[in-house]
């Protein structure tokens, strides 16, 4: 049950509020018994293991405001939540949203979040089945998702020899990201408009990551950026990660290219350092590389992650980027 | 997978943070496959319906500082939590606990937190299965608890003629929380530091709430006060829930009564007012009392929730509690 704190609230009072979402959002979907105004959400018995997962987006830390619409920060918070059900090979059932909102937040406002998150659901094919709401400073949207898996792909598993595969772009998202923080808000490029996109718009590869298990040996969505996220992998499956510049340069896209120009940086640098794309990143044999899964490198005998550049020796990336930014 | 901010961080690390809290937290349970430290977290099959909440608990809504140590705030969060799974009638199996971690947030503060909820699991019978930790402004707990619960109860279902049952103290955590608003944070009186713990060291009813399942009608924690819980069952259940104040009255522990002394106000509004005992209510048949459960009203046809004077009207409580501040 939410505790509520009156006199902290919002216009809206809290139990208005709740009766808002729930009816954006309770979906009575398959198996759910008890959507969002009991205590608890209930669900009926989930096939194979239970996946959880909690996210949240907390204003000035993970966005600010002005850079992106509500309906885009509801549907990205559930999409960011979901992206670490893909990455394990897992089906998303359910989803529960905790939110903090300021005094101030309006009924239009909560709409629109609500709107975001019921898109998000569908289109990942789960239900908000629950959640809570309080009052607070900061805006913030803490998501946790619930799915199954029969057999769950994790961070441990790579194995010597395994190709390194990518599913999705990485780098975009981190130069729209870029771009907002210098307060490029509304550029008239088409190529910055993709990179804000990406960001503003992410979409969990829950698809992709269902053909994982049997094929993949280890996974992880890119959250906080290529390198960093493969350090994961090469530390859980105490293996060395080797990305290929070749492989990955030719993955980059034009607006990237673009992006990183306007920006002074190196395009590879924000597809190694620029996180939330939520691409997915796998290991696996050759002969079981699923559809759509791009090469980028392999797995080797040893720790940490190497950039195995065209002509020059091997960068390491692991332990920091600040490696690389000097390289 | 969190998405680390860097520069707003504490002085821990976001990953050195999560090393900690996994060391602290990730008791492999039975049926716990993969703890902290993946995408995700991996139960076995859950024995009957999946039951799941969210409970936030943010500093400056829920809290302040310095009203209680980082060991009880930690401990708090996930107790809060559970008191929905006891709500329903369900077991606790697992819990999630997503940290938003102000900078300068040490790592005797964060141990002292994880502490506190690896206790409270303990105690619970569940055990913290992943989490999130983020940076931000203020500090707050999102917990997601799952349980399990063969025959839920909820809020709907109370029936004419059933009794109303109350299990554990009302009134004690109003008072302790209206004693630290008012800077009472050390009192010599006993009575006044119970009201203090009662606040600050709440216990999930989770034994009790597995009395309910075949017994009670329909059930609620009292997180926001009795009154405005009674009118949450009396909502959904269409029906009118009656408390007799002279059955509340002789309930009432001497050291509400003391604590209401001092702040000036009736002990019975304490009572029906003030919340986060985490108490249980619950609407049954008479036949049907558990053990421990002590009756405190009836329900009948009708809407609302009234409180039954001796010798006078009786006092529409549901709505807002100012009906009752005037009578």
């Amino acid at each position: 049950m939410p505790r509520s704190r009156k006199g902290r609230g919002a216009q809206l009072t809290e139990f208005a509020a709740i009766e808002l979402l729930a009816k954006q959002l309770a979906q009575r979907g398959p198996g759910v018994h008890l959507g969002i105004g009991d205590d608890a959400a209930l669900l009926e018995r989930v096939a194979g293991k239970l996946v959880l997962s909690v996210d949240p987006s907390v204003e000035h830390t993970h966005f600010k405001r002005q850079w992106l619409t509500l309906e885009q920060l509801g549907a990205k918070s559930l999409q960011c939540a979901a992206s670490d059900l893909a990455a394990m090979g897992a089906r998303a059932v359910a989803a529960l949203s905790a939110l903090v909102l300021p005094k101030g937040v309006t009924e239009k406002e909560l709409r629109a979040m609500g709107r975001g998150q019921a898109k998000a659901a569908r289109s990942i094919g789960c239900v908000v089945v629950g959640g809570n709401i309080a009052s607070g400073r900061d805006l913030s949207l803490t998501i946790t998702v619930i799915g199954s898996a029969e057999r769950p792909v994790g961070r441990k598993g790579a194995k010597t020899g395994d190709q390194l595969w990518l599913f999705g772009d990485v780098g975009l998202a981190g130069a729209g990201l870029r771009l907002l923080q210098r307060g490029k808000l509304r550029p008239r490029s088409p190529a910055l408009l993709r990179c804000l996109e990406a960001w503003r718009a992410p979409k969990a590869l829950v698809r992709e990551g269902l053909l994982l298990p049997g094929r993949a040996t280890a996974a992880i969505d890119v959250s906080d950026g290529l390198a960093a996220d493969a350090g994961h992998i090469a530390r859980a499956s105490a293996r060395r990660l080797v990305i290929q510049e070749r492989l990955l340069a030719r993955l980059l896209r034009d607006e990237l290219r673009k992006a990183a120009e306007v920006l002074g940086v190196n395009p590879l640098d924000l597809a190694l350092r620029g996180g939330e794309d939520y691409a997915l990143l796998a290991t696996g044999p050759a002969e079981r590389k699923p559809r759509g899964a791009r090469v980028i490198g392999r797995v080797e005998q040893g720790g940490g992650v190497v950039l195995e550049g065209a002509g020059r020796r091997a960068v390491e990336l692991t332990g920091g980027f600040d490696h690389l930014a000097e390289a």
